[in-house]
């Protein structure tokens, strides 16, 4: 399971501010604190920039990669940024990413072929709307391959993710275990070994500062790997659930068993 | 998904000196410290008493039972102890176990019917082998299920246990794995939602006093929950494992969610 932080975002005001003056230090220590507590991928979360959205992207990418080798994902539902920050990776790029929406469909999906990148798509309605339970989110997933498949996408180049909600909705926690459920049966439903992924904080938003959202974090990271996820989204800083991923790669991984890392 | 304390064991010298004594406060107070610590059910492993098993179970049972209300999990592969602890039991009591092995069927198996007690079957070959892989024990899993109907045994009583072994082991975590996939696939396999028990400290026999073992724990913990485990035996002096299985119970159970007792 491939640990991507998802500390670069737009809501942290360091970040904020560095893109406002373009301002490299704060992102590239940033960054480096990522890598040091055990990130394998970073996440470039800018939000939709409204002004200055190809300079800005670009700027952010060229500043994380001068501070890492590892994959970007470039997230933005900005199709001019998606671009820009695709042209400016030298890196492995993942677009985060597209759902059935129609705005998604036409002007984000395309971008994946076009600079032969991975991307990842969202099991949503195309109002934007979260499924109820497994069986719709199946469906929606043939959909979404279907669509990937016509814009040009390879199997190994799409990467699903079953969206995970708070737990603290009405229906939260039945939903988290609807998504072990999809991870498990993905697979057969698509006929091929689809690449997963899941947002983990997405979890326990609305939590607040409760040091149990940690515990809840950790454990529900472990049912995920064990049904299957291949990448997840997640806050480098939480140190405990770096372990935890550690942990899952140590028993999920065809390689022999060892503690190194935990 | 039950927490049952596994700390009540011969192997632990306080509770081997009160057995030779028959002193009943060494394990009140040990009980007192599991149900403390959120032990739902309490396993008594006695070891195979080779002498007074009769008077040394009964006497256990009975002082266990003083000091807690709980379903209690009588654990030896001795019959006549067996069948005495049975016979002192109260609370609720479940059989810790049998397997295919000629001796166990014919002296442990009958004795769940006699005493309207529930009863763990191990998926172990008929010479107490481990069996390497999921689909060798979904196969002794329909052969368990066999024999117990054959004993009288209704589907609600029988409690499978897939057999958890040391991660060290050469194919430790891909055995891990196997278990994983047999909790998913048991219930469509039996045609029936059984029961199913795990022994979490099997997973990092031989570990020493490793700390990455209890991260270790608290992932595999999960990722069984995550697969449908209905029952683990743990160490409940594991605050953190014991915090993880109640994290494990806010996620997957069908009440509404809490974080009450995380």
């Amino acid at each position: 399971m491939l640990r991507i932080a998802d500390n670069l975002q737009i809501t942290n005001p360091a970040v904020a501010g560095a893109l406002d003056r373009f301002a490299p230090t704060p992102i590239e220590n940033l960054v480096r604190e990522c890598v040091t507590a055990g990130a394998q991928a970073i996440d470039i979360n800018t939000g939709p920039l409204p002004r200055d959205s190809e300079a800005k992207m670009t700027f952010c990418v060229t500043t994380v990669q001068a501070a890492c080798d590892l994959p970007l994902v470039i997230d933005t539902a900005n199709p001019t940024a998606m671009a820009a920050g695709l042209k400016a990776c030298r890196n492995r790029a993942i677009i985060n990413g597209f759902s059935l929406e129609p705005v998604k469909l036409e002007k984000i999906l395309p971008l994946a072929a076009a600079h032969n990148a991975a991307i990842i798509g969202y099991l949503l309605f195309p109002d934007g709307h979260v499924p109820p339970d497994a069986d719709t989110r199946l469906n929606l997933a043939v959909d979404i391959w279907s669509r990937a498949q016509q814009a040009g996408i390879a199997p190994d180049k799409l990467i699903i993710d079953p969206v995970v909600v708070p737990v603290i909705w009405q229906d939260g926690h039945q939903q988290a275990m609807q998504i072990l459920k999809v991870l498990q049966l993905l697979p057969d439903i698509l006929g091929f070994d689809v690449k997963t992924i899941a947002g983990l904080s997405n979890l326990t938003a609305g939590m607040g500062a409760d040091p149990r959202r940690l515990t809840l974090e950790q454990t529900y990271l472990a049912m995920l790997a064990g049904a299957g996820l291949d990448m997840v989204l997640l806050n480098s800083r939480h140190a405990d659930t770096m372990a935890t991923a550690r942990a899952c790669n140590a028993l999920t991984s065809p390689q022999v068993f060892t503690l190194e890392g935990i």
